[in-house]
């Protein structure tokens, strides 16, 4: 028997906890903070790259590598920058047997280094725009590590981009965004709350901060990603000069943009329930298990050819699949087994399937079907859609139903956030100091909503605050 | 004017060090010893990687994440490992802004934090073979580094395996050897020489380390990859253990295999000219460059039409090409670019051309040809086989003309080796000390040669050596 899993409802934190590790996505490192990642999870996160890394290159950047290691000195160059990572840094100080005439940090995100080729490799305005990926993995010191959503050491994309005009570099800016939204949407399933950060929660060193956050099932909100336009300081700080077309010298703009290993915990907290993961058919290492009910004296030979037919169909539609031939194991341990693991699709075949030509199909979500085993592939692969389609669905539900409009916020109630699992749409008045007072709540703004045109009301979300409202924000715990 | 590059047969190593800067393979980094991966020298590694990691996964191993830290009491309990080791590790002793209990060493290779994980993993027979493999970035700190022969960070992939019987470990350690070999061949059109490293070169803590190694222009041997059966020492150090269908407890056998973005470096040796790198068209990220030839005043409508046509044609073909509009450069600066990137097919398309529905075709290699546009996929197609048949045949004639037999090594001359730009193959007794004195001619025994049954002499290459032979050795000098 395999153990439950904690309740998803009353311990959603504890759930997390244990189902990534049962799923076999990770697990714990001797290394404090620093996680590993089991061949499931990994096989998750490849198909992510495989279909961000696409859409990369289709508008138009291409990938590089930068040296893992950073010159301390490079650091320090951008006030800004150094003072938002320096809590973070590893630091390597000794190499090759002796001490290192300057520490090199161990990269918590490429800018200075790729700056500092940038400003070699632009001269002119033909020389722009620049365009570059990198996949990475990136060390940033945690005091409370979570797998996938906060560790010591992470795999990341991060993009580096250089343009002449700063229109263009905020196009790319939001671009990379909508990328980024959409992949959730059509891939992960993950419908996200888009937006700005606010002065002080934007990335050290940029000058607007666009995030994309999910608001996971216990009413916190989990920062995706980010897309940043990076003020000239940067490029000011590695003198990176561009001849115009008119011939004066300029500083390009430059923009950044990064997503992480955390979508893998964003896909397992937003679709999991009480028996486990459920993955997206989009995302999924494996879209179908097949699991023989093999009886005693049943005739071993017409099940694997039975099964092979069924292979061959869904070969054809180009559908991952595994069939679990374990003889070790019972029918119901491996129908555990691969729920957990959130396989989409299930498909049980048993004596009396073959005898009618039949798959007894099982969705993730416990709906059952008799499809004849004729052109099972293209029923699968109908299925799969549908799952795809109804796992959004829902999550979109999810996401409406977690998010309150409120005109203010009891900011004297510390526990105003507990234990209510939502998250707030609200107006500001675009003030640190109101900002300030979520602190001792625990909370903080997620982002002003770009597209709101007017505040929903007049009055800021702080009661005592007298100033006019500015724009609408989401405000929430966070990850 | 482009520069011309250094004379490829009078200074090849100088030769190497521009050629790999100027098609824009790799950059100088500002970290002493580690490079910046440029777009091209990624897109390059990026076709590599894809073909490798498929012919990883289809033998039956899967992809998994480890911490790039390993605590530095990790590295010591295999004490040859760590001996090995210990000169090219950089560690980190400061993190969060304070100093670590232990120290962490950024890994130069996996070993002791896989064996750590598998030791949780491994339980019984059933747990067994654990087939695993990561991509990933290493640090070791070299003296002399030279980019993608010898940096301080580089990429590679390394496969780790656990099996009940020493049988089931060696066989792996072959397939695995013949998968690379078969991809150098078949890829990277570079034959090369497979055998096994002697006591002193082999993996520090292996048992036995099988090689494959190229011999560049120079004579220089390029160990390219290796494939290693450790010893049981890595599973005791590290308590893995395991229970035997029969109920014992036993310890398993483990292997472990990689190869390196060292293959670029091959690459660029084995197949360039005094134009520049070529690149084999199975790998080559752009296979055919586009030329158009815009006279002035020429109706350019007509040619992007036209271009159009054949653009479909290799897309038809699934053909990575690059049609170079570019009317800033003429097109004879054209032609040495991407000569100089060894692009391997060029279509020059004047206004005859247009005229006549024909392409100028122009091989990497020089040859030329008119081909009509109707069906010009199918013509590079062909075309593109036939130059990576080529390029495999060139090769092995040349591995074959540098690898001389000789009876014996004058290893009183300490300029033996030097500018003959050849191996040698040889009879060797099998002791050190016969080996040793390889060193002050700065070569070394390359491999043993499993597949020789017989020694080629019954006199050992020393001269002086009165000790029956065992086996035939390749010695060179090497990279």
């Amino acid at each position: 028997m395999q153990e439950r899993l904690p309740n998803i409802n009353n311990s959603f934190s504890e759930w997390y906890n244990e189902v990534i590790f049962k799923a076999e996505l990770v697990d714990h490192s001797p290394v404090r903070g620093a996680m590993v990642v089991r061949p499931y999870g990994c096989a998750l996160w490849e198909r992510m790259v495989a279909v961000l890394d696409a859409r990369i290159k289709a508008t138009g950047h291409q990938n590089a590598l930068f040296p893992l290691f950073i010159p301390e000195s490079f650091l320090n160059k951008e006030a800004q920058h150094i003072e938002g990572f320096s809590p973070e840094l590893a630091v390597v100080t000794h190499a090759g047997g002796n001490k290192l005439e300057e520490p090199l940090v161990v990269r918590p995100t490429s800018e200075t280094i790729i700056h500092y080729m940038f400003a070699q490799w632009i001269k002119s305005w033909r020389d722009l725009p620049i365009k570059i990926n990198q996949w990475a993995n990136v060390v940033r010191w945690e005091m409370r590590p979570r797998p996938f959503l906060r560790t010591t050491e992470f795999y990341w994309q991060e993009g580096h981009t250089a343009h002449a005009t700063r229109k263009e570099a905020y196009e790319e800016v939001e671009l990379m965004l909508n990328e980024y939204i959409s992949f959730c949407n059509d891939y992960l399933a993950i419908p996200v709350i888009a937006g700005q950060k606010t002065e002080q929660e934007k990335f050290p060193g940029a000058e607007i901060t666009l995030t994309f956050e999910g608001i996971m099932p216990d009413g916190k909100a989990l920062q995706m990603g980010t897309s940043h336009l990076l003020s000239q300081s940067f490029a000011h700080a590695f003198e990176m000069k561009f001849q115009t077309e008119e011939g004066r010298l300029a500083y390009p703009f430059l923009t950044s943009w990064g997503t992480t290993t955390r979508l893998v915990g964003a896909l397992v907290m937003i679709h999991g329930d009480q028996n486990g993961i459920i993955l997206p058919p989009r995302v999924a290492p494996i879209q179908v298990v097949i699991i023989p009910i093999l009886k005693k004296n049943c005739d071993l030979e017409r099940f694997k050819d039975y099964i092979k037919c069924i292979e061959i169909e869904l070969n054809n539609q180009k559908i991952r699949f595994f069939v679990d031939w374990d003889t070790h194991k019972t029918p119901g341990f491996k129908f555990n087994h691969w729920e957990l693991r959130g396989v989409p699709l299930r498909f049980e075949v048993g004596m009396r399937d073959l005898e009618n030509d039949g798959v007894f199909v099982v969705t993730r979500m416990g709906t059952k079907t008799c499809a004849p085993s004729k052109d099972i592939g293209f029923f699968a692969e109908n299925l799969l859609q549908e799952i795809q389609a109804d796992l959004l669905k829902r999550a979109k539900k999810s996401l409406f139903e977690k998010v309150f409009v409120i005109e203010s916020i009891d900011i004297d109630n510390s526990s105003f956030f507990e234990d209510k699992a939502i998250a707030y749409k609200t107006s500001w008045c675009l003030s640190k100091t109101c900002e300030n007072l979520l602190k001792p709540l625990k909370a903080s703004i997620r982002c002003i909503i770009n597209t709101d045109t007017t505040p929903l009301y007049t009055h800021c979300f702080v009661p005592h605050c007298s100033e006019p409202t500015i724009c609408n924000v989401i405000i929430a715990k966070s990850y």
